[in-house]
């Protein structure tokens, strides 16, 4: 339709092809971009998830460079696959275009998405372009499941609760972004998320992991999503969190006096999760996480009960349930 | 994050959840809404493809009702999959939500999406909510190929070139919107476009069609991605395309003299083919038309050469390379 549709459209989705074509292998692609639909080689199960960013939401244009932009979006959908336990294999693209975002800068936000995602083994297969006020990104992603799958239902008390990596920096990232700042390791933090795909994966090996996702939402939030599926409660101590000392030092300066609050922002994509077997469960997940290179914290316990995660603060204190009041 | 996260998404969320458990079955749905992934059975081969609605670009909100609108962002999607000769299985749908769309509302569009889609077998699998200042939808739809996959580069010199339905009438109706009417037959062919699933699944039976796609972008633009495709031309003659009685009754009093012009402007979502073996292959996909109660109309032939299909007006003129001046 003649508002829907431009020439220049499709002289862009074929500039993609060809971007893809020379920078990805076609494994298991039998039809990829071009035709109405792609055809993929598939296992009997597939993992599947859908994520978007999009403008004056997510991000702002000027935080953050267009060939960042595709990586971190390849990042956060992909993150999803990492929780559980998962590698991800083909990705479809679904770009809102704004009049006045570059050709230039179209194919620099694709181009890193798939350097990025080639890096993992997954490839760009096919997408959609539309014209729109605000440039948004949504992508799907189809992974191959691991040995086991590692869903959020699974906890149990006496689990341990581990996350990754440390947390809250993303979450400074953003706030320095909105007072002006561009650079910083707070603001590459929130620019490029880290990848847990090799984690994941290599934690779906064993039975010691019960329960796991990406800390998209928030520690609170998130921490409370395993619960209710799970039917259980948890125990968390705020003083255990992992902070980084980008963000220690940030925070002296700040008005919020905490660096928990940062963690309860989310747009960390560490992952959560419980883990069983006591002692020589934490001590199988710690190989795994080292193996991988990457840190790990206990911050907590799962108990019996089916109500919202308790949050001890440094004296002990119960902080208020659900944490809603953090979640602001 | 505090910006991209609201209570009120989590809520949103297990209502849609709620809403698909009761009104869909979740046949292969190993893990459906709710986890970081779904995890679903597949085939050997899997066929995929995604598409945007895009308020202010494909849409405008007092156009469509919400239950209709999520019932269209289906129907064009999966029209992808029609043409491809396969069944849709799974969706996913990345909503982006402006302040002022009620919950009601969203939850009547999710509604009218998944009865649709029930009709055809699919099921609501997962998705994501955004916040953002467009409404939008976007959907990725995973399907399992026919007994043949039918793809835009089989198109050989010689073969016919077939089109269902009529053509023109959705273009004509977003016209009549535009203009302020809110009623008509051809304001509901844009609103509900045609499934021609069930067609698509069947002509995959056969070899006779040896290039399919559906008619989205307008048929000169996508007649040409035939020939690009399959590195041929073709010949149509406009005065052979099917023309409704509602589109002729329409353009008697309109500035634009032809019904052509607006099968140039795609959202029809009728399914273009080019058929092989003669008047044997043209009999056996008429057969299977009517079958499903579908009308065909043959507008054309493929000749050899890699030239933009050259278009014959009625006087047997031809018409301008590409037809790009009629893609306005």
């Amino acid at each position: 339709m003649s508002v829907t549709r431009r020439v220049g459209e499709f002289e862009i989705i074929s500039a993609i092809s060809e971007l893809v074509s020379n920078k990805t292998g076609a494994r298991g692609v039998r039809i990829g971009i071009g035709d109405d639909a792609a055809l993929l080689r598939t296992d009997s199960e597939t993992v599947v998830t859908t994520d978007a960013l999009v403008e004056g939401v997510h991000f702002e244009r000027d935080w953050i460079t267009p060939r960042r932009l595709g990586a971190r979006a390849f990042r956060v959908a992909s993150s999803d696959i990492a929780a559980m336990g998962a590698a991800p294999r083909y990705i479809l693209l679904s770009l809102t275009i704004p009049a006045d975002f570059a050709r230039r800068d179209v194919l620099a936000c694709v181009g890193g998405l798939v350097d990025d995602a080639s890096l993992t083994g997954a490839s760009l297969v096919g997408g959609n372009i539309s014209s729109g006020s605000a440039l948004s990104l949504t992508l799907t992603v189809l992974g191959t499941p691991g040995r086991r799958v590692i869903a959020r239902s699974g906890a149990r008390p006496g689990d341990t609760v581990v996350v990754t990596g440390t947390l809250g920096d993303a979450a400074a990232g953003v706030e320095q972004l909105r007072g002006g700042s561009r650079r910083g390791s707070l603001i590459e933090r929130y620019r490029l998320p880290p990848s847990r795909l090799a984690l994941g994966r290599r934690l779906a090996r064993g039975t010691d992991v019960t329960a796991m996702l990406d800390l998209s939402d928030g520690l609170a939030a998130d921490l409370g999503h395993i619960c209710k599926a799970s039917q259980v409660s948890a125990r968390v101590k705020l003083e255990d969190l992992p902070v980084s000392s980008a963000l220690t030092a940030y925070i002296r300066g700040a008005v919020i006096s905490t660096s928990a609050e940062y963690a309860m922002r989310g747009e960390d994509y560490e992952l959560l999760m419980t883990v069983a077997n006591g002692d020589a469960g934490l001590r199988r997940v710690a190989r795994a996480c080292k193996t991988e290179g990457v840190a790990m914290t206990v911050i907590g316990k799962i108990e019996a009960g089916t109500g919202a995660p308790r949050v001890l603060d440094g004296e002990g204190r119960e902080l208020g349930a659900g944490w809603e009041h953090l979640v602001d």
